[in-house]
């Protein structure tokens, strides 16, 4: 599946049982904690899963079936007869690859299969699959969950003293508290530091864009980049979001349920300005920027290199495909414009972004995507068809770069 | 042709025969009507054709050949010489496919095989050529012209008493009605009653973008939608032509003769308001949206993926591949992104917008695109390898889905 | 190397013997007059090329092995050791394609080869290649170079008396003369007078965007624009960059090292403003527009065709990839929406761009593009498998057009 060529497989072969270091995650944290269990599939895959929702919605399914208050079974029917329109779409992909990776179920999800499937899924989770089985079997070596910067962080302590292999991190996240005119910096600092204590390495921004410069929003941003240049920490920014645009529907279901798109305004300008702003006391962290509309993206891509600095390699990053993007186009195009602009060898690879413990199987989609990538490259005669070469550089994007850039 | 595979061309060989419902088109009801014929490949090819237009003046003809008062057999040779310059054109490819599909012949039209093409088609125009033979030979079920809401559609009502076995409904187009500030929406209104009544089921809109909330246009355009919304009908909103762009040419030849251009503004904020303003009061009607800046093709695609809603799969489409894009490129971007986005397999497909009766080829153009575009898919493993629901898929697009779309 | 078919190779054929027209470079014309010698490679590759430079801060190399005060090899061996990071990169490529074309040197250069690769191209650059050499080994009839129009123009007027075989004809660059509110645009108008004396055929103009209509800039620009269509020069457009964009590190290394990125405005509406003022008076000159964006490229390609028109085919031209762009993708790209939009076997082709003599390879590079390129359209059924046509085609924008174009 996705490999199109021998050389394709043999890279893959040199990267499929490497761990995960699974970056940025929406993860629950007391799930690990307590090797939580599902009930069923509908538990599994569509109690959170706003990527199926839309996609139910596209397809016709009533909201009832969706976020409704229909039966869990029946919703799982109800995706299940949908499925088969959605044939090439990330969804349909990767609950597939769900079913072989996690139950071993090879058969096409449909609404012919949906019965026999739910009750095998059943039985499985019933019997063996916890998050820690998945956790172990998906070889997760560190997971970064998303957290208010007012999170006690309780489940994250107890999880360092628990016996769980997985190193589970918090990230600062501070979009709420960045809003308002008034932002209490000194309070967010004091947070910051006790997420530093907590094992915290990074900060994440989920904004439409950089705001502009000289507002109360961007002078915060500005001081947070501050810290985290300070502490030696990681800067996350995820670019673009419009977020509810369905007044109507998203007011019913509340927020992250699918009603959220791309923005279509321009990134550059705002980020400049934010990264030289920076650069000029010598205060710019390590940064990741995820961007969400690929109009931006080769703009985008280029704008960061600008702001390249020793002694480490790929300092700034043009982060891995994101949400609407995550997908093979989004996956190829991002692989793509990261050769074409920047050192793909630096590049820290892929994240799962997701709420789903089964989401682990993206990172094998991800790396069957790069291995494919590097060897359609290699045989069209755009990267030398050196074995040693391209393994090692998909082996450190698929693992080591990330490792080496979070200092583990 | 467009098939590089054994899979391509076994789902082609399941689609190329199913009759085409050609929803969207720029045809006159009265040459069907009258069964015209035609005098030789200039009136057929070139006196409307503002594509072939452009391409001559591209490549440098003097505009007495175009669209001035050379003779027709002069303004062929014109076209003739110049066209082996624009291989892989889609002007090139269509005129191609159009002399072996509708006269046989399969050599190359060049300055040195002109004449004899020429003889030879004007023989059979004479002989056996007739929009009737035409519309049989391509199985057009439907046609949607495209009028004028004050037009008396006496052509269409008298094809209704006709023999002819393509049903030919007309779209109410207002877009000159809604220029001013002072629209008469209760006389529009009236017409809108009319065309329901002579069998019109869809309204069409072609506008450089939604207009600002707020002002007349828009309010106009909003309560046309609540009027589509009522009767079931399909809007159609052509977003982004820049027109007449070269003032000089433009006045000299008037209007729809190659001289509209790709328009750089943003398209989803307006849209979003629009649908959105629909939608809080359970307006929105069926809705395509075609496309003509690939810069806005993502943002655009997922905006309408907000407002889904049942009964019906695909009730927003993001409409097929149109006008500076309809070519090989842009349609499979086309169905790429409603891959990767929405659900493919409820997709409507293609229709011609065209004005002449020999563009049915591009149908067959576009089925061979999009089962090249599936097999590819399938054979990289990013659709399963399940010949029936390929199969299935490409005559869903080809056929049945807007038949349903229609409710024919 | 970038050949995938027996047809591609087959085309490339046809064309890799082609003599070079470079009509766009940065190259000094007093290097070609005094047959320059370089000392080693850090001389011929790494003392101009800020493409290095910007590739090795995003590898973490130090400022000082970059512009800073480090001695030639160690820079060297800096570029070398970051190299394999850069995979797939066009910096990559080039250097590889320039390390085998000019001193038969296949190995792959990284920290393990460095040294034996400075040493063998130290040698040879010593005893055997000039700029003369390297000239003639290019097969390299024309050099447009880029010149501020007060420059005496010395060299060019020597070289001329001398018995270099390459023609070099200056190009008038009068960008830094255009930013102020008192244009001395009598003076300016002397030196295209001057120029045109020298041989001069074009003028070029590297902004930012096409200025406002009605400020002191854009009237300067459009008399310019008049001055050329008088003369029959050609006008060329660089569009797109936005220059500097890190200040501290640009204000340490002065400006071209490395610090300019793609501005995201958009192109067309003053492009089509002011490609209309001058065609209303008949007085549009030749023109070339090379863009930077990818965002703007179908929208720019389009708006050209609007002012086509005869007696040439092509006048108006959309640039061959440039920049940022200048890679397998951005060629690729170019040639697609040259082929979709217009007449593809009307363009002119390839420029280097470039301040270095071993550069020429990328003329190389791109034939091998473009023969790929037409190849796969064929084998795919998007263009006649007419081999005939095909390498007519490939050898017209190879060398034909531009020469016909430039009126040699």
């Amino acid at each position: 599946m996705l490999l199109t060529s021998k050389l394709a497989e043999e890279l893959y072969e040199s990267v499929k049982n490497l761990p995960i270091i699974d970056y940025h995650t929406h993860l629950p944290a007391g799930e690990i904690l307590h090797d939580h269990r599902f009930a069923n599939l509908w538990e599994l895959w569509l109690k959170h899963d706003h990527y199926k929702w839309r996609l139910m919605r596209g397809c016709g399914v009533d909201e009832s079936l969706i976020t409704g208050d229909a039966a869990p079974k029946d919703k799982f029917l109800a995706f299940a007869s949908i499925l088969p329109l959605a044939i090439g779409n990330p969804v349909y992909q990767w609950a597939h690859m769900e079913l072989e990776a996690v139950f071993g179920i090879t058969e096409l999800l449909s609404a012919e299969t949906a019965e026999i499937i739910w009750a095998e899924a059943e039985l499985q989770l019933e019997n063996s699959i916890s998050v820690g089985s998945l956790l172990e079997q998906f070889k997760v070596e560190l997971i970064g969950t998303t957290d208010d910067p007012y999170d006690n962080l309780a489940d994250h302590i107890d999880l360092t003293k628990s016996n769980t292999t997985t190193l589970v991190i918090p990230t600062y996240r501070p979009d709420k508290y960045l809003l308002s005119d008034d932002i209490d910096l000194a309070a967010l600092k004091k947070r910051h530091d006790y997420f530093s204590q907590c094992g915290c390495k990074m900060s994440d921004h989920g904004i439409d864009q950089i705001p502009t410069p000289g507002t109360p929003a961007y002078q915060a941003l500005l001081e947070i980049a501050q810290w985290n240049h300070e502490k030696g920490w990681i800067m996350q920014l995820h670019l673009g979001p419009q977020r509810r645009v369905n007044t109507r529907l998203s007011a019913q279901t509340g927020p992250d349920a699918g009603f959220d798109t791309i923005g279509s305004w321009t990134q550059t300008d705002n980020l400049i300005h934010f990264l030289n702003d920076l650069d000029q006391t010598d205060q710019l962290p390590k940064t990741v920027v995820y961007n969400l509309n690929p109009n931006e993206s080769t703009a985008l891509c280029c704008a960061l290199q600008n702001f390249q600095q020793g002694p480490n390699a790929g300092k700034l990053q043009y982060g891995a495909a994101w949400w609407h993007l995550d997908n093979v186009r989004g996956i190829r195009e991002q692989l793509d414009l990261t050769t074409q602009l920047s050192a793909l060898g630096a590049h820290i690879g892929m994240l799962t972004d997701s709420r789903s413990f089964t989401s682990y199987v993206r990172h094998d989609y991800y790396r069957r995507i790069l291995c494919n990538f590097l060897a359609d490259k290699a045989i069209a005669g755009e990267m030398p068809n050196d074995s040693t070469l391209l393994k090692q550089t998909a082996q450190n994007i698929s693992y080591h770069n990330v490792k080496a850039y979070l200092n583990l």
